[in-house]
Formats: C-alpha cells, structure tokens, sequence
C-alpha cells in the first residue's frame, strides 16, 4: 500500500494539508487576563483617543512655545508660574501668553499651552517667576491626543495571537473582554504492541511511551489543547475504536508511539477507513522524519508520526506547530520565517541531494559568532534532543555542508 | 532624595540585585503532564537502562554480522530465516551462525544476534532463505540497552527548566510525578493619581491602567505567577499598605503605572519604610528605563518601574524576567546570552556614550540577511512595541550607530 504514494516535500505536504484543514472556527468571549496566547476573532478597535487628552512626557512646566523662542543659558526667557498641573485632574482655567504652569510627567496640557520644558532648563527666579534657558518646539515633550491610538483605528488585527503587551494594548483601549476562536483540540493516541505507560516497568521487550509525553508538551508550548488517548495495541479495531473517539472531539489527532511497520500499516488502513478524504501522502523526503502520514477527514486532520521522538518532534514542529499557533503554515503579520538565524556549522555533515535534511544542533556564541555543532546520535534516542538547543536546515539541493559553512537554524 | 543615588549599570544592578534574592525555596510535588516551563528542584537520574533491551532501528532481519561480511549484490550471504521478533515480545531462543530472524523497527534483538541487515538489502531466495546483498558490522542498525540513558545517569540537572520534550525523557526515564520549585508568585501594584482600571471611561487628565495588564502577561510569561494588587492613589499611607500586603504573599513586587515624579518619590519612601536594606538603587544608566527604582526587603525584590510602558516592560525584560524563569542572571547551561541575533540596523540612530541604549526594532529578512528597522515613536506610546518584534542593544560605549552597522537583536 505504501508503493502509491511517493514521499512529497513540506512545501507540497504544506499546501496539500492546507487545502484541507480550517481550524477551529467556534469562538468564545473571555476575560482580559486569561487571553494571551489565544487568537483574535474580531479585529480591536479603538473606542476612544489613547491617550484622550495631551499629556507632558517630562516633568516640568507647560508654556506656549513662541514665548521660549530665542531663549538661552545667557538671556533666559522670564515667564510667570500661574498654576500647576495636578496628576489626574482637568487643570482649570487656561495658560495664557507669558504664563508657564507647573506639571509633572503624564499631566494633562492646559488649554493654550502646546509644549512642556522639561524642569532641567529652567531655573526659579522667584516665587512666581522662572526662567526658561533653551527654547521648546510646539508639541514637544508632548504626547497629543490620539497619538498612540486615535478612535476608531485599528488596535490589534483579527487572527492576531495576543502577546503579553497587547494586554497592555487592550486595557488601554478599553477591552475588558476579548472574542477569541477556541484552541484547537488536539488528541494524541500511542500505537505500538511494544510500549507501555510511563508508570509501568518495562519487561524485555517493552518500552516506555515517550512520544505521547513529549508530543503533550509540544502541543501546549504551541497554543492547542492537548488529550490523551492512551496507548492502543496495533490492530485495526483498537485503533479504529481509538482514533474514531479522538477525532469526534478533536481539529486534529496525532497517532504517534510505536516504530514498527505494522504501527505505520495499522495507521493507514485505520485512517482510510474513517472517512474521506483519507490518506494525503505517506512519506516526507526529508531526513528525519520520512515515514510520515498526513490525512484529513471530514475536515479534520490525522497525522501519523513517525515512531522515533526526535523524528516525531522535528515533523510535529514544521507540520503541526505552525497551525496551532498561527491557524496556517504562512504568517501574515511576519512573512514565512521559520530558520531565522544563521551559523556556522562546526562538523561537515552528509546529505542526500532530493531530500531536506534537519541536524539537531547545540548552538553557542563565541566571540560574537554564532556556532552549530551537531548533536550526533540516532534519531531514536531522546536524549539528542535535550542536548540539542536548535535545528540546523540543508536544503534539498545539497549534498552536505562542510566545517565552517553557513546554515540556517533555529532555537528550539 | 533622589539625588542620594547615581543611575547604576545593568550589570550593577544584577549583582546588586543577585546579592539580596534567592527566590522560591518552597518545592511542590506536581504530575508530569503539569511540569512544563517548571524549574526542577532535585536533579532526576535513570533508575533503569533506556532502552531496557537491545533494540533495531529499522525493518529487516537479525543477523551474526560475521555471517554477512564479504556479502555483495553478486555473491549475497545466504541466511536461514529461523525466527521473528514479534514486537513487545522478548524473542524465545537464540539465533545461531548462520540465521537470520525477521525484525521490525523497534523490535528486540535476539540473543546471539549482534546487528540487524535493513529490509531493502535482502532478496527473499527460498521460503526459508534469504541472501544479504550488503555486509553489516557489529552494532549496525540498533540501539545498544541503554544506549540512550544508562541506568543511574543523568536525566535533568536540579534547577532545571522543564522544556516539552523533557517531559518525553522524564516519562522515558519512569517519572510520573516531578519535584519543582514553587512557581515565583509576583505582586502587580498600579500606583498614580491618574491611573483609572480598564472597564472606567476616561475623563480628561485620566488614564487606563497599561503597565498592570502588560506587566501581567510578561510575569505569565515568563513563567511567574502574576497577581493584580489594583490602583492605589500616589499616598504614602495607601501605597504602604497595598505594598506591605503585596509582599507578605509574594516573592516579587512590582509598583508601576503611574509616570509621575510623585509616583516616583512616594514609592521610594514608602520602600525605604517597610523594612531593611530598602532602596538599592535609584535610576539605571539606560535608555528607556532610566527612572527604575531596585529595593530588597527582608529578601524580597520590588522594583519601582518606568511609567512608561514600553520602558516598563525593556526594564522588566532585563531585570524580573531572568528571575522568573531561571532563578538567576545567569544561565549555567547556555550562558549568559540575552541578544542571540545580529542584525543590520537601516537607519542611524544616536546614543549617549555612557549608557547602554536599546532600541525597539521590526526584524525582518531580505535575501538571507536579517535587518532590524527602528520603530520610532515616544517611549510612552503602546504601539510601539505592538509594531516592534525585536529589540536592539547599542552599547554604553558607543554614541550611535550608522545605518547599515551591525547591531546586536533578540526576538520578543
């Protein structure tokens, strides 16, 4: 059954999958505090002028700016202090021609005042007079009404993940309550006669579940809402049985555990069965990673990932990570930038041209150059991915890199 | 008051700061799937050997090596098939010269088998027969027992952060409940005359509350447990109750939100009351951030931060975040790296030799190269950093930089 598929690229896996996968379309109105990592439903806009009123950015004294013209360390410009600015009040009254008012960083400008000279260059004459030593431009150490955020300006876009500073955004634009698309449901099934939960020993024989573990992880760290289904054995009812429940109330499951062939067969017969579309492809020509299964039904997604963790991990993070954070492969707000650093790689390393190879990498500075040196190790072993700190990409056109080359990483 | 006080390097300011925090002693046992982003409170080792049992890393048969060296395309090295590896099953028997038992990727090694021949480099000869076109070398194609973790060793160091795919090794390793330090609990205390909370509407000279909500996400973030203290007016009475009840729950405290020179000098004295050694510095030599107040009481940090909110969160990522998620200034497993990235900066930005300047940034790529263009603006506009994705560093040694010169960049 393999034989009809021939392995795709992630840019052809990528555009294949997208054609076939929405996301999570329900939303749901939660508080302010709890919205950071979730995506917007609704573009934000603003209510109201941010800031609503023109503020001081100094402490000092609020003027008109022509009466400081010409004003210097020798020929200070003498103005009369007639009021003062107090934090959180509408200041009463107007600052007329040759008056200066006192006010503090954040205070509100009077009317007739368009610019604030900072308390640095003044010096107090006397009681009710100062003198000004360095002239000031209208509107400066000033922020105008509306500079930040005018009313009815876009605030934050539709589709937007909220960062820690956008609930600074939020609040100052009003927003208590946010409409945010749900997280994307992600059910985790483990195949494999072989594996067993963490809890047990193994026998001769057994291992230990780690995909499950790791993908759980994984799936948080990258915005969805992950559930474990357990480990299932590899045959056909079970997993039917299995994957069946997860994709009821899941936008995608990950069949993922087992390393055998019978785990990849099982998975496949299993998935064709279910539903259509079915199977997308079987088989990534990258390296690790190639026996991958990409398949959609009724809209949803299955992924049957390969058996081994860091395998498992590297397709997760190029296939599975970017629609769960970003509900698509391509990032409309910063482009396709995946590999965003380059270094240079310490060790030649081989590759077969017609695949894209991906080195585990621990990445260090030295001297203001940034290096990768490759973790070597089987991909079976879960330990090379905690060495690891960064994934080093060979494009598909190369045969290897050589010491000293340049390649284009990423942090993990 | 102020004047007691000169603005203080960051460098300073962290070993001022380091001498007087420990943070959380306290340790919680927690579940596995629930240790993500914690810090590890004891260092975990293997109780057994990962894998448990010698294993294959590929679908093919079982061999003596021996049996196959010299074997070609033209001349195989016949085997008799004598056996299979059923997959979580301990294989029954030995295999002897001369025999080769079917294996599937993952599965047990036979005893008496010492590699394993893949799949692809066999020819099935007689039901009972099959030729090796490729001689293997001890070793080849499996995992060793324990090859991965050897029973006893190093899992995670004590102080660790529990990344993802950690929590494939823990489970790997047999761990289903972790030791962590209790989560850094951090008290958010809004201070000012002019700060009203998000759901009031602003009435001139009033302004939302930014700092607490953007101050909130960033402690989330970084891996803190945030808890909002609400707005007290700038009142030495009001702000040394909020801050002592702040303190008595919390290892942390930060006082933010208003931007006055008021704010500034009632959160210092109401410090310097609480307790010993109080204030450590007062203003750091950078640019935003400059108005920072650092104190320690009775072990405790609170900082005093920027009103403003883009220099409250430059600050916070340079003195709090550090804390939060590793405990300390320094990482002892990646060093002190906090600006991983070079870019080209595309336009000239000034600086003041004698303080360290950073500059928020849009990065961006173009023909393999990273840029890192200023996003210019005051540092009391929000929307600063909503259109920034980076942040430059420009070194207290410097008066600026040229477009074009290479600066030093990390992500948000």
């Amino acid at each position: 059954m393999t034989e009809l598929f021939n392995a795709v690229t992630i840019a052809d896996a990528r555009k294949i999958i997208s054609a076939h996968y929405t996301g999570p379309k329900n939303t749901e109105v939660i508080p302010l505090l709890t919205a950071q990592g979730r995506r917007l439903a609704e573009e934000v806009r603003a209510r109201e002028d941010v800031p609503g009123f023109t503020r001081s950015t100094v402490d000092g004294f609020a003027v008109q700016a022509r009466d400081t013209f010409g004003a210097s360390e020798g020929l200070p410009a003498y103005l009369e202090i007639a009021g003062e600015v107090f934090m959180g009040e509408e200041p009463k009254g107007r600052l007329e021609t040759g008056q200066a008012w006192q006010i503090a960083t954040g205070g509100m400008l009077p009317a007739g005042a368009d610019a604030v000279v900072m308390v640095e260059y003044t010096e107090n004459l006397a009681e009710k007079t100062i003198g000004i030593v360095k002239p000031v431009a209208p509107g400066e150490n000033v922020i105008r009404q509306g500079e930040d955020v005018a009313a009815g300006s876009l605030v934050l876009p539709s589709s937007h993940c909220v960062k820690a500073y956008d609930l600074g955004v939020l609040a100052a634009a009003g927003v208590t309550a946010v409409k945010v698309f749900c997280l994307p449901r992600v059910g985790i099934i483990s195949t494999g006669d072989e594996v067993i939960p963490p809890e047990e020993k193994p026998v001769p024989g057994k291992v230990r579940d780690i995909n499950s573990y790791a993908l759980y992880g994984a799936v948080a760290e990258a915005g969805g809402r992950p559930c474990l289904y357990g480990i299932v054995r590899d045959d056909f009812h079970q997993v039917r049985k299995s994957l069946s429940a997860a994709l009821t109330k899941n936008d995608l499951v990950l069949l993922s555990g087992g390393s055998s062939v019978g785990t990849r067969d099982v998975a496949q017969k299993t998935i064709s069965s279910l539903g259509r579309p079915g199977v997308l492809f079987h088989g990534l020509s990258i390296q690790p990673g190639k026996p991958t299964i990409g398949a959609a039904i009724e809209g949803k997604l299955v992924f049957g990932l390969p058996g081994h963790p860091a395998s498992a991990l590297i397709v997760f993070h190029l296939l599975v990570a970017p629609l769960l954070y970003r509900g698509s492969y391509f990032d409309p707000e910063n482009g396709f930038w995946e590999f965003p650093l380059t270094a240079q790689i310490t060790r030649n390393i081989r590759s077969s041209p017609g695949r894209e190879d991906f080195i585990r990498v621990k990445l260090f500075l030295q001297q203001g150059n940034l290096y990768a040196e490759p973790i070597l190790g089987k991909s079976g072993l879960i330990t090379t991915l905690v060495k690891a700190n960064g994934l080093a990409r060979i494009p598909a056109g190369k045969e290897g890199v050589e010491a000293g080359e340049t390649v284009e990483v990423k942090l993990f």
